[in-house]
C-alpha cells in the first residue's frame, strides 16, 4: 500500500465556524451554556419551532396525493409565489408588474452562494462589497472567496447604544460608485424621511446595487409588514436589486434550509434573463432544492387557517421575549442604575474587570425579581 | 421609475436542463409520455418509491423526542456513518482503519460541486478530467464551469451492443498523468482479473485520480455489495479517491437531495486535513446540508426490520423490471429477429425510416404478449 497521499500539501483547517456549538455539544458539564445561539430559544432552552408546523408536518407526512419527485431547479413554484407574497406584500407593485421573482435556494447561504455567482460573472466592474449590518455577517466569506474585496459597517453607536442614521448615510456617502451593497437587519436604525431620501439618492446617483438579507421577517417587531418596510421602499422607488430570504428561524425549520434568492428588476424582460442565468448556476450548485421545508411553509401559508395560527405564534413569541426583556431592562435602569437599550443588545467591550461583578448580579436579580410577583422586591442596592 | 437596468446586458439562458420535463408538464394531451426520466418507474407512471420510506416518514412525524436544529455543516454524522458503510460494508478496510470519510451534500450534483472545487484549490496540476461512462454525464459541465478541460468516453459498442473492456483499457491508457478520471455506472463493463490488475496499475503509475459516481446502489443488480465492487477494489488497492453518493434514487425520496461527497485516504490525518478543507468550502455552498431525507434513511438503515423491507423492495423492483424485459427481449429475438441485449440499452442511432415501423409494432407485440397467459401468441412474422 502507498503511504505517498495525493492530499499531502491539504492542510487542516483549524478554526472552522461552528467548532464552539461542537464543543458545547461534546462538553459533559451538566449545567453547560451556550450562548451563541442565533435562533430564538424557548424557556427550555430549546430553539423555537412554530406549533403549526408540527402540524403541518404531519398533515403532509400523511397525504397520499403528493409525490416525491425531482424538484425543477428552480424550486417549488408555489412556495415562491407565497414567499413572494409574504416578503412584499400581495398587491405589491412589483408583483403586480410581474418584475419580482426567486430561485428556490438551500438556506440563507445558499442565496448569497448563488447571488454572489452571478453578480461575479454579470456585475463585472462590481469588485467591492460594503456590508452594514449591527452585527458582524458570514456572508462577507462567499464574496471574499470569489475575489471581492468586502469592507463591513457596523450602524451600531456604543455610546448611544442604539443604531445611528448618521453612521448609516456616513458610510453610504463613502461607498464608491457601482459596487454591491449588501444591508442586513437595520429595522431599529429610525430614518427620517429626509434621511430615507438622501439615502435612496445616494444609492440610484452612484449605481450601487443593493443585496438585502432578510433572515428572520416576523420575529423583528412580530409585525411582517413592519420588518420588511425597507424592501416596500426600494420598490415602489424602481430599484433593482436582489434578497437573501430565509425562511428557517421564523418558522421554526432550522434544518431544512429553505431560503429564496430574490431577484427585483426594472421589468419582466430582465427578471427572466436574470432568473434563467441564476437557474444555470443552481444546476451545478445543486441541480433541485430539498422539499420538505418549502412543502412545509407552503402549505401554512396558502391556508388561511394554518396561516392565522403561525402568525399568532410569532406575536408570542416576539411578546414574551419583549415583556420579558422590558421588565428586566426597567429593573436593570431603575434600580441598579445599568443602562441598557430596550432592544437589549448590549455592547460587551463596556463590561470590564471592574463592573462584570455587579453586572452579573445585578442582571440575577433582575431576572429573579422578573420571574413573578410572588417574590419581594429586593432591596435597592447603590454601585 | 428608471428604465435603464443594471441587467441590460444579461442574457437569456434558452435550452436549460429540464426544460423538456416542463413542457411535458405544461402539455394538457392526455395520453401525453414522458420517456427521459431518470428514474425507476412504477407501472402506474410514477417515480418508484420504497415503502418503507413512508413508514419511516410518518414515524420521524409523529416522533416529539426529535428537534429541528441545524444540522453541522459536515451533515448528519449517523447518516454518514451508515451510508458509508451500506457502500463499503461494515468490514471495509478502509472504515476499520479510519480513512474514509464525507460531508453530506444536497444531492449528487451538490457532491460533484464540492469535490470540484476542492480539486480546483488544492490539485492544482490536474485541469483535465476525463468521464468514463455508458451514456453521457452531467456533470462534466460542473468541471468546465470551474475552468477543467472535459473529456468523455463512452464505452458502449453499438456493435456488440455492450461495455467494451477494450474501449475502457483504451480509454485509460491514452489519459494523461496527473488527470482526474470520473467513473460512472461502468457496472456491466465485466473485467477478467488480469484487465483489473493493468487497469490499477495505470492508474496508479500515472497517478490518476478517481471520482467514482455511485447514483443508485442497489438498482443496478438489486445486490447491494455487486453494485459497489468496484469501490471495495479500489480500497483493497490503497488507492485515494471521491466518490459521489447519491441516496436519492434508490429510497425513492428524489426530492430531498440526499448525498455524500465520500473520501477515501491513505490515512486518518490525511482523511481529516481533506475533510476540514471540504467543510470549509461547504460552508459558503449551503452552511447546512437538508435533513429530512437523511433522517428518513437513517432510521432505516439503521434498524434492522426496515432495512429488511427496504432491501426487499429494491430486490422486488429490479426482479419486476428485469422479468418484463427479460421476457419481452427474448420474444423479439426469437419471434421477431430483433436483436436487443439482455439489459435492453438500445442504440437509437440503430433504428432508421426503413425499420422504424416494424420495430414499434414488435415491441407492441412483445409487451401484449408478455402482459399475461391468457393472451394467445400471436402467430409468427417474418421481416
Amino acid at each position: 500500500m502507498p503511504t505517498l497521499s495525493m492530499f499531502m500539501d491539504v492542510p487542516l483547517v483549524h478554526k472552522l465556524e461552528g467548532s464552539l456549538l461542537k464543543a458545547y455539544k461534546q462538553d459533559d458539564y451538566p449545567n453547560k451554556i451556550f450562548l451563541a445561539y442565533k435562533v430564538c430559544m424557548t424557556n427550555e432552552g430549546h430553539p423555537w419551532v412554530s406549533l403549526v408546523v408540527q402540524k403541518a408536518r404531519l398533515q403532509i407526512s400523511q397525504d397520499p396525493s403528493l409525490n416525491y419527485e425531482y424538484l425543477p431547479t428552480v424550486g417549488m413554484k408555489s412556495f415562491i409565489q407565497a414567499s413572494l407574497e409574504l416578503l412584499f406584500g400581495k398587491h405589491s407593485q412589483a408583483i403586480v408588474e410581474n418584475r419580482v421573482g426567486g430561485v428556490h435556494t438551500v438556506g440563507d447561504s445558499g442565496a448569497f452562494q448563488l447571488g454572489v455567482q452571478f453578480l461575479r460573472a454579470w456585475h463585472k466592474d462590481a469588485r467591492t462589497v460594503y456590508i452594514i449590518s449591527s452585527q458582524k455577517e458570514l456572508h462577507g466569506l462567499i464574496f471574499q472567496d470569489m475575489g471581492f474585496t468586502v469592507y463591513e459597517y457596523s450602524i451600531w453607536d456604543p455610546k448611544k447604544l442604539c443604531m445611528d442614521p448618521n453612521i448609516l448615510l456616513n458610510a453610504v456617502e463613502q461607498i464608491p460608485r457601482g459596487c454591491v451593497l449588501v444591508i442586513g437587519n437595520i429595522i431599529d436604525c429610525k430614518l427620517t424621511p429626509s434621511e430615507w431620501a438622501k439615502l435612496m439618492s445616494m444609492i440610484k446617483s452612484k449605481q450601487i446595487f443593493p443585496f438585502f438579507d432578510i433572515p428572520c421577517q416576523g420575529l423583528y417587531t412580530s409585525d411582517l409588514e413592519e420588518d420588511t418596510r425597507i424592501l416596500q421602499y426600494f420598490v415602489s422607488q424602481g430599484v433593482e436589486f436582489f434578497c437573501s430570504q430565509s425562511l428557517s428561524k421564523n418558522f421554526g425549520i432550522y434544518d431544512e434550509g429553505v431560503g429564496i434568492l430574490v431577484v427585483v428588476a426594472v421589468n419582466n424582460q430582465q427578471l427572466l434573463c436574470v432568473l434563467s442565468q441564476l437557474m444555470r448556476l443552481a444546476q451545478a450548485l445543486w441541480l433541485n432544492p430539498p422539499n420538505t421545508g418549502a412543502r412545509i411553509i407552503t402549505s401554512i401559508l396558502c391556508n388561511p387557517a394554518l396561516l392565522g395560527e403561525w402568525k399568532q405564534s410569532l406575536k408570542e413569541v416576539v411578546e414574551k421575549a419583549t415583556l420579558t426583556k422590558e421588565k428586566q431592562v426597567e429593573y436593570l435602569v431603575r434600580k441598579k442604575h445599568i443602562y441598557i437599550p430596550r432592544n437589549s443588545q448590549i455592547n460587551f467591550s463596556c463590561v470590564n474587570a471592574n463592573n462584570i461583578h455587579y453586572i452579573t448580579e445585578s442582571i440575577n436579580e433582575a431576572v429573579l425579581f422578573t420571574e413573578g410577583s410572588e417574590k419581594c422586591l429586593p432591596k435597592e442596592t447603590n454601585p
